[in-house]
């Protein structure tokens, strides 16, 4: 794929216009080196889908290149293709202590955990793949163990930052590389891939400290029971919920399967402590007053099956809401999901008890964990690239970073704003868009990968708005007939008897086929036309809907 | 319905724990009134539905009681179920001069303009309605000509205060009537409805002048074009669209079909002043220099098949978007509709134009109708009510509202937060909720009111998750066996090939049907009951999908 066997090459096969299913790839002479694999959940027009994975097709004509997958941190995002990726191409995963425990749990689901190839890095690991070597270099977000790396190549040195802002008063006190970030930037950085989330919004994030103090306050008010929700993978402020259910004499219960799996691994691998004795089951709730019990619970973003939404309306057994408990949602509803979270708002409220929630950080329950413009500003400043790549980003996200990265000094026409599949070459340190490799979306369809394309989304499409009507036609082979009039099914289509409507639909499709007949136009293909069509408009004249419409023929 | 001949009853069949399809009814001895009548849009759960209004069932059941329509203001959620109503319940249709002239686009729509009783009151009108007497107030919102109104009844007066906020520099000098509503609130209210919409939100709602000091700097800065979209029914911002336009020598485009309407009705009653020779047409853009051009277009909540949307794909047939050209989307996105709208920017960010947005009033564009929590203090304060039932809002909102009117003094216990549905009876001062009547939605789909229930969209959820599978069988009348080996057709389910699991589909269900028949259990329900549960289970254990099963019979 390289123009020719010097040169660098760069692309991403997912995470450019989008939010989710990153990966991006840095292809040197015959080595190609993979960073994240994430997945994306699918919008409603989607029907039927359950995940959106990279189309890693290139990759797998391209197999014999393909040497590692360097994860930058475990949210789903990053690491939610990984199992589809290495049943494909059985390559080292390298990633930091944290985030293979995150990798383990959805090898483990698939069944892949003890072929797979994990190799634990950290902020001073060095790896050398072919002629390209990658160091590293901490970056805070809101998971632990986040790295940002360099790919030093032949060519110059490239920097991917993976998710970051900058909080320079972490919760956990681990902080951002800085210095080593300002000595890579001395260094002299040939190109930047830098995330742009929040590239939108001006000002510097919040520190997650914030929120720690918010949710002290909170715990201490709070006269009931105290329902914490927030994404699993969210240590730090886990830790400040364990710390103000300390420090307020409370037990603390987990509900929902991925807080209790992620909190497992933080606890072993020593991300997280938690008192001796303070995490009960759910069934001990009962026993004790309520406001000597705190819940964290998954869910923060309204997803109807998670623990929040099935306490929210009653259906968490042995688990009661009363009057008097404080429900706390942190997090910032992801587009889309706004209307689950506000519905769940208003039970938790009918419900009496009182909520804590609001979008962004107005609740002051939820910073985010993505760089505003003066974070981004920040990295382009230390890392003072000659060309930036935008990544990790829809389109006006992309558009907002690159003017971020001029007004700190990158040159105009150094930016490439660039799609899912494009290429920029790099060439004696002159980088060039010139050419794309084919990509998609992969969609994952219960156990199918990949095997769901347009014609069924179309077809599930129509199917969702008007039904169906199946007209069955029984013909005769020897004659060619019909041996009794064609009958009509509906599914999706009206609750009331429509049987009116049908023998109309019987009729006219016995009188279309017998005439096809009489003029000797008998193919199948011809009648199957010429029903769809006339029906059709039939019932859409009669009924202003547009069921699909599908004819069976039947031989005999 | 009443409990006796002179009770009092207010109720709601919309708008209680929703936004949208606003109707609520004021009864006494043998008369209703309903104020408003409005319309909400389906969430994507409610699959192929195209509009939701008020259940009438009640109101249709007596018939003879009802004997008005009076409506608020032109907002959808207050009048897009009119047509719907009237053609069920014929009564006159009370509202001001411009609510009527949108009323009218509606039921020329419907072909039942003429048949309509419509009559144009203003705030210094009184109506008689059997023992009770309407007045009316101006209140000040995102549309010309809204009105609250008292109800005198002999038990006492009922205030509803339409949709508000206090807009003390109305960018269109129309003035809500605060005196009037001292004095209402001095001679005693019994009950006050008012609007909830943004009862969580801190502060006084800004004034809508505030947005139009925005528009003439934005016009002023903009090289090229611009292109502005905003609900049309919001009069005051289109005119200073227009006064911008003026200002900066521009000529004014309309695109969408509601933007022409609405216009067209605002200035043939007056609402609207447009110089002269300022509208031109689409295909007059291309003969103009950018700078010289301004359009103002519907679709600012992302509707894909308004105009923004297109010009955003550069569908719209003659008018490009060009580089420095300014996009303004003067709204703020309806919960749900975010995605739409921030894919539209990427579009125009896309094709070089500047884009200004975002939500809420972040943008200077856009300020809210609906009045914020010191609004909503400030209509409790002086009307005073001995009772309060907040209106207009899902939950969250009505209990956020209850909490204001208890800060500015209404008793604890006398605020009714209720559903669609619940009434509250009136007698002796005394104001009880003890009974219901029943009440639901109705759903429009196509020329369907009404007819499509829970069933149809049970089945066209798993239609739209899955697909189905066709299994038809044929058999013998007179001998009572399969004539053939059952055959398998599939849509919405696959792409790929089948072949190999039609033929163990088709020869599995071939045997359950033989072994029934050797058992003698040969009704059609057991059999369809057997093939759904072994075919259903099948399918799943080998594609891990669950398409709807569905057998079909054909006896010849």
């Amino acid at each position: 794929m390289s123009m020719n066997e010097n040169a660098l090459s760069i692309f991403a096969l997912g995470g450019l216009n989008e939010i989710g299913k990153n990966m991006y790839a840095i292809e040197y002479s015959n080595d190609i080196v993979i960073i994240d694999c994430g997945n994306k959940f699918p919008d409603e027009s989607l029907l039927g889908i359950d995940l959106i994975i990279p189309d890693i097709a290139y990759l797998v004509e391209n197999k014999d290149k393909v040497r590692a997958l360097i994860v930058t941190h475990g949210h789903e995002d990053h690491i939610g293709g990984v199992p589809f990726f290495l049943k494909k191409l059985n390559v080292p995963v390298y990633a930091t202590r944290f985030t293979l425990g995150l990798i383990e749990i959805k090898l483990k689901e698939h069944k892949l955990l003890r072929e797979s190839d994990l190799v634990e890095i950290n902020s001073n690991s060095t790896l050398k793949i072919g002629e390209m070597s990658v160091s590293f270099f901490k970056v805070t977000h809101s998971i632990p163990d986040c790295l940002g790396m360099v790919f030093h190549t032949p060519e110059g040195n490239i920097v991917h930052t993976g998710d970051f802002k900058f909080d320079l008063t972490p919760a956990n006190n681990e902080h951002s590389d800085i210095h080593k970030m300002a000595e890579i930037g001395n260094e002299g950085v040939l190109l930047l891939l830098s995330e742009s989330t929040n590239a939108e919004r001006p000002g510097l994030t919040p520190s997650e400290q914030i929120v720690g103090e918010h949710v002290e306050a909170a715990f201490m008010k709070a006269e009931g029971k105290v329902i914490f929700s927030t994404f699993a993978s969210n240590i730090s402020r886990v830790q400040q919920v364990v710390n103000a259910a300390q420090k307020t004499n409370r037990k603390l219960v987990l509900l929902g399967r991925s807080m209790v799996k992620v909190i497992a691994v933080a606890m072993e691998r020593g991300y997280l402590t938690v008192p001796g004795g303070m995490l009960i089951d759910p069934h001990e709730i009962n026993e004790m007053a309520p406001e000597r019990v705190a819940i964290l619970c998954t869910g923060s973003q309204g997803e109807p099956l998670a623990a929040l939404a099935r306490l929210s309306t009653g259906n968490f057994r042995g688990v009661d809401i009363l009057p008097k408990d404080t429900v706390i949602i942190a997090a910032g509803p992801i587009p889309g999901n706004e209307r689950n979270v506000t519905s769940i708002v208003d039970n938790f409220f009918g419900l009496g008890a009182n909520v804590i929630y609001g979008s962004g950080s107005t609740s002051g329950m939820h910073v985010s964990g993505h760089g505003y413009q003066e974070d981004l500003k920040l990295m382009l400043t230390l890392m003072k690239p000659k060309y930036f790549i935008p990544i990790h980003g829809e389109f006006r996200m992309l558009h907002h970073h690159r003017l971020l990265a001029e007004s700190v000094g990158v040159e105009q026409g150094n930016t490439f704003i660039i799609s899912n599949g494009d290429v920029i070459d790099i060439e004696h340190t002159i980088a060039r868009h010139t050419r794309r490799i084919p990509v998609g979306n992969t969609y994952v369809d219960g156990g199918d990968v990949g095997n769901v394309g347009e014609i069924v989304l179309r077809d599930r499409k129509q199917l969702s708005e008007d039904g169906m009507l199946m007209i069955v036609l029984t013909m005769s082979k020897a004659e060619g007939k019909l041996i009794s009039e064609p009958d009509t099914f509906s599914r999706g289509f009206v609750d009331r008897d429509f049987s009116e409507l049908r023998s109309d639909v019987n009729r006219l499709t016995s009188k279309i086929v017998n005439e096809l007949l009489e003029a000797n136009r008998n193919s199948w293909n011809v009648m199957k036309k010429q029903i769809k069509k006339s029906i059709r408009q039939y019932v859409y004249t009669h009924t202003k809907k547009k069921p699909m419409i599908v004819p069976i023929l039947i031989e005999i």
